[in-house]
């Protein structure tokens, strides 16, 4: 994670979501391909090797690469390798948000920091309980393979009342719990290092309300974060901003960056008449890479940042 | 559900964990194999070809399978196709806990309900809130597919007091909000099928004590039940027996079928001479698993049921 929050801070916050679902390459790109997967593969790493200079990290949904089956997985697996090979130093997260006990545990770990699906830092979640989280901490040690994670504090979506807003008898909230788990444990991981400056324990916040976020950074001041809901989910600008306080963090822009190419007339144009290329889209993407970093620097400024 | 309550009363509650760990097969049986993956595979099956006259259902972690990477991932697609086309109506379920916002959960829908990892029943981590449950709630409906699912209601893990079982404000439980959406939400999609006497939403339940069972049945009665722990996670008779009351449920054994011949000296004696094959430890496990459905009757029988 020290390298995560190195990166973010000398290159730029941006993490670009490569969620790539099939339906966001036009037909006249997929025909070049004899197949789906190698199509969005080959999207996958124009976009990589068009951003890795301006980006802090890529992070990888799985579920977009599950949906497609066996050839989905391989997509999968090359993807994350081309970020580790190919991308000069920018970080893969795997977004897998896996969570089970931790006889299982034990097993997805080994799945997702080690072989075919190695990652370096992947988000978990913890609500089946603290337990659950123990074989992927043993992994973000300094001689357990300097893995990271983000476990889940303050989602964005409107279901996160159903649960983690609830209110306990102490008037704490649920997300409270994880919030105490996460203070102490991401202290004690730190301290495993020699001179670490950001713990391997991070947390993904995704504030809908200005008053969460500037909350939740002063309560988690030496927490990094990675923030989802930039562009197509609609972040506010003044939350990411609070958030990017304090340890800081990278903020995750997926279907805003993937389908910049929608937006633009000339390009949506060229789909229709069959003679977008791939070219064409990951260009765009990386110019709107371009874009989004400089709204999220202009956030950090206009807070005075 | 439906399908699988039937069989669970028919044929019988058992339900035998597919979790296969490389680690349960002896090297012998290992050098048999050109890989790995199969020879878990060919294992699986010789399981399913043994078992599958007397168990109610297969549940396949998915943990394990992405542990042996790519691989792996084909000898769970093959093991979920082998129960399906040819275990003659006993089920699938696919032990994924899978819990992500709704576009997300979208994609892991499709992954899971349909293609080469299609299976019939999910696990699913319903903890980001409920709305990340509505992808996978469209496929159970009777036009949607008739798929199934269980959510996680009691998990047996020592972790489930972190947050599970901490106390709201008005008294009740973290685990009571997922007990009263389960019990509407059932009782929605029960009735959108027709003479339907159970609900494709079920729960899984993992009791250590005898009063949480007794009183979460009561409170759930027409709930259809996933209860792990039988055999080498230690679950207890009459634990077992409550909560196979009411709408009843299977029960789950995994690594005490699986690795069974680990406890039978002749095997044992006959795996440190290189000589213990492939068909001697399914043998094994398909009597450990008609013990383990006479241990469950017994249960049954001595809570008076």
């Amino acid at each position: 994670m020290q390298k995560l929050q190195e990166r973010a801070s000398n290159v730029s916050p941006l993490c670009i979501g490569l969620d790539t679902d099939v339906s966001y390459l036009p037909q006249s790109v997929l025909e070049q391909f004899p197949t789906q997967s190698e199509a969005v593969f080959a999207y996958n790493k124009a976009i990589i090797q068009r951003t890795y200079n301006s980006v802090a990290c890529y992070k990888v949904q799985i579920a977009y690469y599950e949906k497609m089956g066996m050839s989905g997985l391989g997509v999968y697996k090359d993807t994350l390798q081309e970020i580790r090979q190919n991308a000069q130093g920018a970080l893969a997260i795997s977004d897998i948000k896996r969570g089970d006990i931790a006889a299982t545990a034990k097993a997805y770990a080994a799945a997702h920091f080690e072989g075919d699906f190695a990652t370096d830092i992947v988000t978990l979640n913890q609500y089946m309980g603290f337990d659950t989280l123990e074989p992927w901490l043993s992994y973000c040690t300094k001689t357990g393979g300097g893995k990271a994670a983000f476990l889940l504090l303050c989602t964005s979506n409107k279901g996160m009342a159903d649960i983690e807003k609830q209110v306990l008898a102490d008037g704490t909230l649920v997300l409270d719990i994880s919030k105490s788990y996460l203070n102490a444990q991401a202290k004690l991981l730190c301290n495993s290092w020699d001179n670490a400056t950001c713990s391997p324990l991070g947390a993904v916040v995704g504030c809908t309300h200005k008053d969460d976020a500037v909350k939740l950074r002063a309560e988690c001041k030496d927490v990094f974060f990675l923030i989802p809901g930039f562009g197509a989910q609609g972040g506010d600008a003044c939350i990411v901003a609070a958030l990017l306080t304090g340890a800081g963090g990278v903020v995750n822009s997926s279907r805003g960056i993937l389908c910049a190419w929608k937006n633009d007339a000339n390009l949506t144009e060229k789909a229709h008449s069959g003679k977008l290329t791939l070219d064409d889209i990951a260009d765009s993407a990386a110019r709107q890479a371009l874009l989004t970093i400089k709204e999220i620097v202009a956030c950090k400024k206009d807070a005075g940042l």
